[in-house]
Formats: C-alpha cells, sequence, structure tokens
C-alpha cells in the first residue's frame, strides 16, 4: 500500500535527531523555525524541477506539514516549499 | 439525486477512523492539521491535472471543507488543494 | 422588475431546511461553515463557465451573501465562489 | 460642478429606505453587510464592461465607499465592485 | 525646489474645510474614510492614464498619504489609487 | 570597501533634520508614517527605471528600511518602492 | 558532506560581529530588523540573476532564515530575498 502525495507535497520520513547526527548537522531547538532532517519516501507532481528523488535527505522546518503513521511509522506530508535543503553526501 | 461540486471541489465520504486502520495507517489526533480519510464520490471541474477518480481513498485535513449529510450518511465538499494524498494499494 | 447581479455574483432564493428534507439532504448547523440549499433566480456575468442556469438548486455557504428581500420575499446575492455544489435530481 | 469618480469608482446617491419601497424591495438592518439603494450619478474609467449607465439603480454595501455632501445632499463615491446588483423595472 | 513624487504617487496640497465650501462640496467628519479636497501640485510617473494634470482638484481620503511641509505649507505625498475623484468646475 | 544593495533596494545616507531646513522642507514629526530626507549613496539592480542616481536626495518613511553604520556613519538599506520623492533643486 | 539550499535559498556562515569590525561596518542592536554580515557557502538554483557567488560576503536580517549546525558550525539557510546587501572589499 501506498500514500502518493497530491500536488507540490512529498511524503518524508522523520530522521530521529541524536545529540550529535553522524555527519555533524545538529538541529538546535532554540531555532526559530525548527528544522529536522527526514527521508524522502514518495514525491508529488511536482510544478517546478527541484532536483529530488526518493531517498533523499532533506532538511525541513518542524512546524510544517501533516504528520500520518503507516504500520506505526510517522511520516509527514510537506509541500516541498518547505523543503529548506538537501543533504549530499 | 446527486450533489455535483462547483469549480475545485470535490465531494468525499470520510472513513471512520478506528485505533488500527487496516492498512496500517493510522491519523493521530495529536497532529496539528487533524487528517482523516475519506473516499471520493464525486468530482467537480478541476483547473489542474490531478490524477483522482471517483472511488479513489485519499487523506485530507480535517479542518478543511463543510459538512452536508444526505440520507443521514455524512459528507464533505472540500476544496481539491486541501486533499494531501492518495492512497493506493 | 428584476435584480440582475453584478460580475461574478448570483441572485439565489433560500429553501427553507426541514428536519429531513425531500431527497434526504440535511445540513447540519454544527457545520463550521453553514451551508444551506437554494434556487438560483438570476446569474451575473460570469468570468468562467460553470455550468449552471436559472432554476438549479445549489449548496452555498450561510456565512456568504447579502440579504435582500422583494416582495417579502428573502434573496441571497452571493459570489459564485461561495457556492460550493449543484443538486442534480 | 462635477465630482468625477477616478479609476474604478462610480459616484451613487443613496435612495431613502421606506419600511415596504415601491418594488417591493426591502433591504434589512439585519444584514450582516447592511445593502442600500442607490442611483448612479457619474461613471468613472471602469476597467471592464459592467453594463452600468447614469441613471441605473444599483444595491450597495452600506459599509463601501466614502461619503461626501454636495450642495447638502449626501453622495457616496464607491469601488464597482462594492456594487452587488442593478435594478431594472 | 521642487518635490517630484515617485512611482505612483502624486503631492497635493489640502485646501482647508470651511463648514460649507465654495461649490457646496461638505466632507463630513462623521465619514468612515474621512475624506479631503486637495490640489494636486506634482505627478509621478504614473503606470495608468488617469486623466489627471498640475493644478486639478481632487477628493482624497484623510487617512492615506505622508503629510510633509515646504517653506511652511503643508503638502501631501500620496499614492493615486487612494485619489477618490476630480473636481471639474 | 563597497555595500551594495541587492535587488530592488537603495543604500542611503540620512540627512539630519533641523528645526527648519535650507530649502523650507520640514518633516513633521506627528506624521503617521514619518519621513525623513537623505543621500542616495549605492543603488541595487532595479526592476522598473526611477529616474535616480547617485547623490539624489529623496524623501523616505522613517519606518521602512534596515540602519547599518558604516566607520561610525548611518546608513539604510531601503527598497526604492519606500522612497516617496526625489528632491530637485 | 554538503547541505545544498533547494529553490531561492542560500546557505551562508554569519561572521561574528566586533564592537569596530574591520572595514568599520558595525550592525547596530537597536535596529529594528537586526542585521548581520555573512559569508555565502552555497546557492540555491536561483530564479533571478543576483549577482552572487560562494564566498561573497553580504548583509542580512537577522530574524530571517533558519539555522542549522554542521560540525559544531553555526550556519544559517535563507530566502536570497532577505539578503540586503553584498560588501565589497
Amino acid at each position: 500500500m501506498n500514500v502518493k502525495p497530491l500536488g507540490n507535497r512529498l511524503l518524508i520520513k522523520p530522521v530521529k535527531e541524536e545529540k550529535k547526527t553522524e555527519g555533524g548537522i545538529v538541529l538546535p531547538d532554540s531555532a526559530k523555525e525548527k528544522p529536522q532532517k527526514a527521508e524522502i519516501i514518495e514525491i508529488g507532481k511536482l510544478e517546478e524541477d527541484f532536483d529530488l528523488k526518493v531517498g533523499d535527505k532533506v532538511i525541513f522546518s518542524k512546524y510544517a506539514g501533516t504528520e500520518i503513521k503507516i504500520d506505526d511509522v510517522e511520516y509527514i506530508i510537506i509541500d516541498v516549499d518547505d523543503v529548506l535543503a538537501k543533504i549530499e553526501e
């Protein structure tokens, strides 16, 4: 079973934040617009070309999007404009 | 008798949420923008191509749309932009 | 004497709601955006093609539009974008 | 001396409301957006074709426009988009 | 020395209101959006053709624009969209 | 070292206001949107042709823009749309 | 590992402000919209040509953007429209 985001949206799976993440990215709680790491699971029919694909790691604003749970795992449906950056390894 | 949504709207029938839905999707009450499952009953004259048809299951934001009752069954008239995702089985 | 709506507006005559309307549509008071049934009396110069004609029954949001009375009958002048659906019998 | 409305505006002269106006139109005080009858005195350079001419009777929202007095008679300068309907006799 | 308004703006000189102005226009204090009379002193590079020239008398909303004083005379820099009408004598 | 404004912005140097400025322009404290005099120091890549050049004196709204200091002199980075008028001598 | 900003965004590294910065630019705490100096680390796919490259020093508004930390160094993901000026040395 799949959840296919509509329009300009993505389905992402948040990555739990550790005190010090591998790769050295820490997203502070004190930040105004709390950023979080996530992995892209599904991509809607984006209007613009955003150079994003399933499996990419992204940074998004914690206050954006709508949470859903599939088989007890937490996911977020988010507008692609609320995705701030892509993490390239 | 039919209710035909006007413009960019859909007529959807909410699916009652169980503690654990079949298929494993749980839509938490704690979510900011409460998401819900529904089935598409009628489709208006959508401006864009959204790849949606009557009978599709969708996830929508609980706070969006207008409730109506037809023969004691609850329906919602909702803007297609407030439909977050399609559930593909 | 006629009242001809200007621009994107319609003149509609609300249909009194019964506990259980014929056809089975009940528009609950508890709904956020109170929907009501009405009949279209006059149509302005609509910008888009809405597939609406005089005599059509529609569902509209109770909080939209401006009430007027003609010969003691209540009418509403409403923007066509606030008409949610057409009832087809 | 003339007052020529600029842009998308009209100069209108409100028609005093009687309990029961001739023609049977009553504009209730209880209405959210208080509608009133008026006669068109001058027309600005309207961007769209609105099928309105000097002398037409219109219904407008009481809370729209700016009041001025010319020779002790009250007039209103109003945006054409705040004119709800034309009364055709 | 000149003050040349930028963009869609005008430099106007308010005309003091008397109880009864010559020409019979009275702009009531009780009006929601207090209108005032003024003379056009300078005209910016207007985007649209507004049929206005230096020396024209206009009615504008009292709450619009920015006051400046030149040689102890009060002027207002105002957006042309806040000028309601032209007075033609 | 230069500070080059980005986009539709200007770098301006406020001119201290005297009780009575030379040239007779006084910008009252009581004005809603406090206007001030300034000199243009640098010009960004303006989208429209505004007939402004380095060295021009302008009137701008006191509440617009962002203050910076360079070598102890106060400057303001301001959007060109917040510049009200040019002073021509 | 890289953090690549999406869309109209930049990744910048704030430059600590000294009482008196070299080059003489001081960005006062009392300013409404606190400006800060930063260096551009990565550039997204900007819609317009902004004449900015990696390594450029810029002035940005302190209240704009989202903070992240990479290897204990603080960075900011910011919309290019919130970058006020470029510092040219």
